[in-house]
């Protein structure tokens, strides 16, 4: 029987995408190829146009389409403050929520033995040379609450350590619009250790 | 502030997925960039080539890269049975399956007023032609069991009537594995209405 390669082989490209499995990727090819040809087109040109022009900026690693970008550029942040996170989605989640107006730095994941990542594959050598370079003052490990992000997170504060820099740590907590009935006994706990004396 | 057009023209062209929204694809969108550059180059070239290769098959509609679809080609089904269904996806499901061996008709779609589709649209000239040609004996209407699909198995069902062809619809009741603790109302009427005699 004539097998449909091309469909096959965009299924299975489909699947190299972030929490598609088979079923997901066959109703994505089937919508794309029944129903918007011109969004397939556009895709792939999106893609290829993405692929060919996107590079990490030389400062922070963030992805930008220039050599430096446009936050490391800019002359209005805040100099002082150095924020270390894993990802360039973390960054852009932390200037969506616009909680935030210094530098970055981005370490393009975290310490994990198991997957061969120690210090040397997220910078830290380069992460130390721009504090010091950019005056730094405070650096804020931004890294996830997770196994992973907490112990980078204890790395970097023991490297950090030996420099003149202040180190800080985000607030752990409940969420905002969270419910004490749904959290974890290590958020309540964490809550509990870090309240806040109101008056 | 200069922005990073090409990542956000790959975001926009991702959310023409189905079920992908904003979120999911920046993290498609930051996966690609970050970790998965080849990923994005064979999902380009997928499509590029799946767009250009792929074409409705002649005779029953679904999707292939011939003229003919194989299953139209084939020698071996059963020329008698033609199941009529709304998309390529209900086919490949059935094909899956293996529950058939008889011939297909893609609608490509269901009646829908709303839409703009009526039975012009879903080519039944084209498969009352087939019917003639290939000298079917039964159609089983296997369209969705949603409304529109119930609608467009109806009208099919009065415009065969108006020829020798005899036709069925899939049996409908709780599936397999289904609990009836779980079932609406109309699943478990029908179940009830349509019962088998074991004896």
């Amino acid at each position: 029987m004539a097998k449909n390669y091309a469909i096959d082989q965009l299924k299975d490209a489909l699947k190299r995408l972030p929490g598609v499995g088979p079923r997901t990727a066959g109703r994505m090819a089937f919508h794309l190829l029944e129903r918007d040809r011109d969004g397939a087109k556009i895709l792939a040109d999106a893609l290829q146009t993405a692929v060919t022009k996107v590079n990490n900026c030389s400062l922070c690693n963030n992805l930008c389409e220039q050599g430096v970008c446009a936050i490391c550029q800019s002359g209005k942040r805040d100099r002082k403050l150095l924020c270390v996170v894993e990802t360039p989605a973390d960054l852009d989640t932390i200037e969506d929520a616009g909680a935030y107006t210094g530098f970055y730095f981005v370490l393009m994941g975290h310490l994990s033995p198991i997957e061969g990542i120690g210090p040397d594959q997220l910078g830290v050598e380069k992460l130390l040379q721009v504090i010091k370079e950019r005056e730094v003052q405070e650096v804020i490990l931004g890294t996830n609450l997770t196994v992973e992000g907490e112990a980078t997170a204890d790395y970097l504060y023991d490297t950090l350590q030996k420099t003149e820099v202040s180190v800080s740590r985000l607030a752990r907590g409940v969420p905002s619009g969270g419910e004490l009935e749904y959290m974890d006994a290590n958020t309540l706990s964490q809550a509990f250790t870090d309240r806040r004396t109101l008056s």
